[in-house]
């Protein structure tokens, strides 16, 4: 442990080290990064009470952070903050923007936010540009399911540099998780506090095991993917003044998993 | 006309110039600015109609452009585009967004797009940055009124360059517009696409003239304003690496217009 905590100190090269612990970054400039979304939540691969009316099946807007290890946004198995719970059970972002900015404030974790608008139905896409920072390389977000009671999608962490340099792409599939703090079964249900709170979990085909569960496939192994991120590094040549948001895809609402 | 010309481009200073226009801005470098939407929509002050169930009262994510007068998001009396038709009537954004990145690629006519988080209620704060460019010194947005037919709230090219130098806080009460598009009355109407399409109208207290208009206030002269969206340029001392979003207000869901 010792001996490789100081092979990675001398060799600057920190890529193996788990995502979210103090993995040294040594790349040199900020990188700036074109972050797409794409909403997988179709009726052909989620059949079960799929929401197709008030509201249908849809996502909130896209909120993020890039950070240090001395920030955490969300994290499996630990209490939501408050800002994540309004978020996570009414897509409402003021708080969590807030608990953003009061980190970036005292303890300077925090390098910038960004925010993607909504997607109007369960597959689509929405995209924005992201900035990290040496000291600030990790990247967090969460969209809110909508309905739902407090379910969201996200990312706890991810390290963006890798050693000297920065990531020239990297996709991520996405699961539902359960932000622990409202006691709903299915996508409809109505609001119910759970107190005491429970820590953020992880909703899969099997857990919460009860036929009830929206999610709960007992003839899957796992759930296809409900949505999926991709972050692609925006190359120097394209920072031109007028096109800060190139590369953006085409629209494919045609991106399903299917349950077989 | 001609001397006065001569006399903006020999001074370098054209704030008396219209919104819009070719003002020319001389300032000499980037801006950013911190972008705070306010919704003012409580039941106190549009008590008629107003949503309280599936959906309740609430906006859509902000979507915005800073850019030149070569582009145009939307304006009033002339046609919606489809990107801001799916957006006023379904929150969709993609299309509007692609619509922006071919403005900024074809005609170098965009410098940023910017969006900000939904809110959940009726009266609530939303906020991002957003970064002017001498070139592309106009700011337009469109923020969903939800639920609606096709109604929103929004700026259209305000100029955030004064001559040689960048306002240092501007601040604009937002109306109700009409996109076109959806011939809903009430904020429920279901969806009925109007055929052959409207232009963006205003909506007022006494237009449309119709008593079921869910904004329809025959004792009113002017609609209290239905949100407010205050720009601050954000001070060169400020732009520290970890804190690139402070001056974040508290939030302030009193901040209510009554109906007198």
């Amino acid at each position: 442990k010792v001996i490789w905590t100081v092979l990675v100190t001398m060799l600057g090269y920190a890529s193996s080290l788990p995502v979210g612990e103090d993995a040294l970054c040594t790349a040199e400039e900020l990188a700036k990064y074109r972050i797409i979304f794409t909403g997988k939540w179709s009726q052909t691969a989620f059949p079960k009470q799929y929401p197709l009316y008030r509201p249908p099946a849809q996502w909130s807007s896209l909120l993020g952070v890039t950070h240090s290890s001395d920030y955490s946004m969300w994290k499996k198995n630990e209490y939501a903050s408050n800002g994540v719970r309004d978020f996570a059970e009414k897509g409402e972002a003021w708080a969590l923007m807030k608990e953003i900015e009061e980190a970036g404030e005292k303890i300077q974790s925090v390098h910038g936010i960004f925010s993607a608008p909504a997607i109007s139905s369960g597959t689509g896409q929405t995209s924005t540009e992201l900035e990290a920072h040496p000291r600030h390389p990790l990247v967090s977000f969460v969209v809110r399911i909508v309905p739902s009671p407090d379910w969201f999608v996200g990312i706890d962490s991810l390290n963006l540099c890798e050693g000297d340099r920065w990531m020239d792409e990297v996709s991520v599939d996405l699961f539902p998780y359960d932000a622990g703090t409202d006691s709903g079964f299915t996508f409809s249900s109505p609001n119910f506090a759970t107190i005491p709170q429970d820590t953020v979990t992880e909703i899969t085909c099997s857990s919460p095991s009860h036929p009830a569960n929206s999610f709960y496939y007992p003839k899957l192994k796992i759930l296809p993917p409900i949505a999926q991120v991709t972050m692609v590094k925006i190359k120097k040549s394209q920072l031109g003044l007028s096109a800060p948001f190139i590369n953006l895809p085409a629209k494919n609402n045609e991106i399903i998993d299917t349950v077989s």
